[in-house]
């Protein structure tokens, strides 16, 4: 049992769960007869997934007014969109496991897997097109350039943190790592839920900075929570790889502290291993890094960062959001700061 | 000198080259200060095109009685997902040159080109949601549900296209051939420019289905000729490699032919070749499947379906598209069937 903040969480996330399989696999199967192209891009959404951006979405929606149907389609869109991101991503950083199984690109190839990731990406403008017989053409079309801004700033995100692999970066700060993170996976896991959520609910853009502050604090203790998991998590629960971050050099928060904590001799050896390939890795550096993070307490600063983060997210929340009308999805939206923390 | 029709295409395309050229780089340029990602992402487009597509439907859109300034944003939303195919099937062909230069993931690595693909398909969408300055809600979002059935039709087509490749189909019809150029091409090629150009000329749906007919032939003739310049082009002029799609493997009508014409021991050696890998295939293989392809005549038969199709989008033509008024923009679309057998 977790705290009840986080026990609710988990209830609306259930709850939501089947709802969105089913609108889910409305447009997957919709499409299913032509081309396999489409059995392909539902395997990972079938494969399961928390549905946590689209709950938040929906949730806001109705926090802020609407009716929970409203945002269905917007709510599906963005886990197409996220599965987009899911099969390209794990191409890019080369990812051996996706939720308990093998990458899309180690089953059919790296061919396949980026054709799919672009069909996943085309299915999840459907539902925002089809917006318009409940929301207008005025909103739809708001919502889609929120999309645009969202799907840029994911690509940016994306395009810093691969050249910093690329270029083997170094030198990098707390504030360089929490620029990237918000534009990777701030907007589209947090702010952009929030924000359609806030302008389906209020028809105007009253609420949208509101939302990018509150995002970007819950969206942050998200990701290096997530982090955090991939090296200190349950193999059983975590679905990935754990220890993956590590061989694939990942600039997480916990590398770059250890960057900057390490001795010369340390740094030296740090940056050799950073610099080769994957495959170039051995159990052993991995084990090394791993311990050095435990000895420079790498882990402990990003646990207290993520605390931080969860805690400015709350009072953000608190300041903002604090006069909307009571109601079970407020409850839900205040309580996932909570929950990020305790999510194993 | 060419034809008459020739030489208006050529003559039109060049007029519409500085003025698409300057409104792409407002898209490109934008961006470009804020993230790299942006100055990979104009690299291709920098390389010169003929912008036929971005043409197409703007000459398109006049000759249903809009003005060019209406479809402009159209056009260069094309150019933008036409360079995103590009980078991508670049990768997934695993190609070598583009425009005469070195491939985009050669350059910089698949990770970093499947990211600037994808930047450049969301990049494609800021101009669809600018139509509405001009062209009002409702027509911009018609525009964007077109611009997502075109764009699931290419990935479709991708999706046939690489599936004969990984399970190495053999047994391939003319049918099945033009079944995936259709999606695979035509739809972003020529269809949808089309059919975008009579909507925003006429506001309605009526020349949607002609537009569709004329978009097929014509971009099916398109394909034939280019699948054609790749074996016997002018190597300073094409601007990729010459055989190149020998060397990927690829399923044109020429290699369908071949391999329904050739004998028992030779179909044994040809399917044995396109099992391995490019990098395991010889120069002398490469020439030896040249030289078959010219022994069965495959590239007569193949030369003269682009002929049939080319004279079936004239024919087209004329029957849908015949009682439009008198414009320099009618002879445009009429001069291209015969353009595209002329180009080398």
């Amino acid at each position: 049992m977790g705290t009840p903040a986080a026990e609710l969480v988990k209830s609306v996330l259930g709850e939501h769960g089947p709802l969105l399989q089913h609108a889910l696999a409305g447009y997957l199967d919709a499409d299913a007869a032509g081309c396999d192209v489409y059995a392909l891009a539902s395997d990972y959404p079938r494969r399961g997934g928390r549905g946590l951006r689209a709950s938040l979405c929906m949730a806001s929606a109705r926090a802020f007014g609407a009716r929970l149907e409203d945002a269905l389609d917007s709510a599906i869109s963005l886990e197409l969109l996220h599965n987009a991101f899911l099969v390209h991503d794990d191409v890019e950083d080369e990812s051996e496991e996706r939720r308990g199984r093998p990458t899309l690109h180690r089953l059919h190839g790296i061919p396949t897997a980026i054709n799919v990731g672009d069909a996943l990406a085309v299915m999840s403008l459907r539902p925002l097109i089809a917006n318009q017989r409940r929301l207008g053409p005025r909103l739809t079309l708001r919502i889609l350039a929120e999309a645009e801004r969202m799907a840029r700033e994911s690509v940016e995100g994306q395009a810093i943190e691969l050249r910093w692999r690329r270029e083997n970066a170094l030198e990098l700060s707390e504030s360089d790592y929490l620029r990237m993170i918000l534009k990777k996976t701030c907007w589209y896991t947090t702010i952009y839920p929030c924000r359609i959520g806030a302008l389906i609910g209020t028809r105007d853009g009253a609420a949208l900075d509101d939302s990018l502050r509150f995002g970007f604090f819950l969206g942050a203790a998200f990701q290096i929570q997530d982090d955090l998991l991939n090296l200190v998590g349950d193999p059983l629960r975590y679905g990935k790889e754990i220890g993956g971050d590590i061989w694939e050099g990942k600039r997480t928060l916990m590398l770059i502290h250890l960057l900057g904590a390490a001795n010369p001799s340390e740094r030296r050896d740090l940056t050799e291993s950073l610099a080769r390939p994957r495959v170039e890795r051995s159990q052993a550096e991995i084990d090394w890094i791993l311990e050095r993070m435990h000895h420079y307490a790498s882990i402990d600063y990003a646990r207290n960062m993520a605390h931080g983060l969860a805690g400015a997210a709350l009072h953000e929340f608190d300041r903002a959001f604090g006069a909307l009308p009571d109601s079970r999805d407020k409850h839900f939206l205040r309580a996932l700061p909570s929950w990020v923390l305790e999510r194993a």
